[in-house]
């Protein structure tokens, strides 16, 4: 008889041993100057991180991030059966080019900004239902990629209004094993993609807040949990206009979010440093999670908390066609022992 | 006791009930006057079907082939829980825009044209492990759209070599379920990054072929098969540049291929259609599997194949700026029973 693993249709459940093994966050100067950079492994003092380019610049990051996950939990690349990564960039290119450097089976997502918790949500089934020891779950973003390959290039120095976001520069990764030691992974629900008919791409907060509130909907009923059993409920990036909304949508819903709902977006920057209305990016939510968080959980101070990773699916080709954003938003609840 | 699910690093084994309850594939005009015409379930009179753009176009194809496979499953929409799908242009946004319509909880995947494979293989873990009841599978690609994105504007009309490769216009899908009828999927095995510096991206085909090779020599490995255990062993768009290739790679390793060894991309068209070396595309194995293959194996032509899709990780950025092209290959083996 197996266990139940699948309530609802949209959330999973993961038996007691799954664990967040150990995670790793690495970052642009920019965030190294913000609120949470004593969390973070890393630090490079530039955008280039001592590569010719800034796509190079990205995957160093990404394969350096890999690198500290995997001598984190004292195991060698060899002890890892699995590695899942996607980013921002077309074609994937900076996940597909580090999983070159590191011979791990490669398997590639791709869900925007939300990349973070689908590729830690599919490296949980795959140690949870026997399938591999020790995957690896990493994402990447970079200001300038996705600068030059979104908006304009950077050069270009076009203004941008209020609502817009600043790509997070850096790499998350955890790496999920069996185990007695680090938080639990309990529960990922996977989201259904949603689109209000947004068609601004300088405005993603508001795009992405009807995915938000929707995916942590369907998680409540699922699982019949309420606000009150999470110390913390975090979005990835909806930044100061989505987060409002979303706790608006939510409220309508019967599910009212006091203090202990936030946003890796407005958590991670200073409120003095240039950057409109907060973080966005692959890894806002993975570095905010893999480097802050989970070091809040490991000193005691959460005992669960829900991290609800936003992605916006939209192109450059999509919206000059004309078309809305369609977004999408996956949650995992990490749970420390006891 | 949980039963064995991993051979090896790579190759996950799927219990007996795990199989495909329905696959469909539609085409363009093109693939419509190919060898395999008979085997689609729609094509399309031209590559627009219907639509304004090419974009649009895709996503119809997508749209009408995950219809297409659930009806012909005898399920409503409802009763698929999970909707796994990737495609070839920026931001995967053909399958981000397919599951805004579908409202099924949505999972992007991208390994460029051995996604098929991949999101087969993920679907399979999904069902097999517990995690979910039906899963689709999808992928899509269009000669018009992946032309402008990849190389030039159509309308340029540039000049190729004969190693260039033909993107197939089509959609693909398989319905992951439990049951007893329909082929078993008793194996996946998952692929590693290869790269032995390939520059050209007129030459896929011999970029793809290492990755071909080492992936199905990883599955004679893992599961102790040889090729004798195979009544056909198919990669996804090597073409006639890439399978010779892959042939000798694994003939030099002690596996000796004959005729049973063929290639989707060499299957699809004529001879003399003008398609250079072979298709290529995400839906270029997609269409031969969930349209041609699929069929020959109710027919009871084929006992047991392997599905061998491959993939070429390059984006133009990648290629303008001097990069090798990092290529991957997945592979499925389907069983009938007895």
């Amino acid at each position: 008889m197996i266990e139940q693993r699948q309530l609802g249709k949209s959330t999973w459940v993961f038996s007691n041993e799954v664990r967040l093994l150990s995670s790793a966050a690495v970052v642009g100067p920019m965030e190294g100057e913000g609120n949470l950079a004593d969390s973070f492994d890393l630090i490079y003092n530039d955008l280039y991180a001592g590569q010719e380019t800034w796509e190079k610049a990205e995957r160093k990051m990404l394969e350096d991030v890999v690198g500290k996950v995997i001598e984190k939990a004292h195991l060698t690349a060899d002890e890892i059966d699995l590695y899942l990564a996607g980013d921002l960039l077309n074609q994937n290119i900076t996940s597909s080019f580090s999983a070159k450097s590191m011979q791990i089976p490669f398997l590639g997502v791709y869900g925007a900004c939300s990349t973070s918790m689908l590729s830690l949500s599919l490296a949980s089934v795959l140690v949870d239902g026997g399938y591999a020891n020790h995957v690896i779950a990493g994402v990447s973003s970079h200001n300038c990629t996705a600068e030059r390959q979104f908006r304009y290039p950077t050069e270009y120095g076009g203004q941008k209004p209020d609502t817009a976001q600043w790509t997070v520069t850096g790499a998350g990764a955890g790496l999920v094993g069996k185990g007695t030691r680090g938080p639990r992974i309990t529960h990922a629900t996977m989201g259904t993609v949603t689109d209000l008919g947004i068609k601004n791409p300088f405005d993603m907060g508001s795009a992405m807040a009807p995915a938000a509130a929707k995916t942590i909907q369907t998680h409540f009923e699922d699982t019949g949990r309420t606000p009150k059993d999470y110390d913390l409920i975090v979005t990835g990036d909806l930044a100061n206009v989505g987060l409002p909304i979303t706790r608006e949508l939510l409220e309508k819903e019967g599910y009212r979010l006091g203090e202990q709902f936030q946003d890796c977006g407005l958590m991670i920057y200073h409120a003095k440093q240039p950057t409109f209305a907060g973080g966005s990016g692959c890894a806002c939510s993975a570095v905010v999670t893999y480097g802050h968080l989970m070091k809040q959980m490991e000193k005691g101070d959460y005992h669960r908390i829900l991290v609800v990773a936003t992605g916006a699916l939209l192109s450059p080709v999509s919206v000059q066609q004309g078309e809305s954003i369609p977004c999408i938003a996956h949650a995992i609840s990490f749970e420390n022992d006891g």
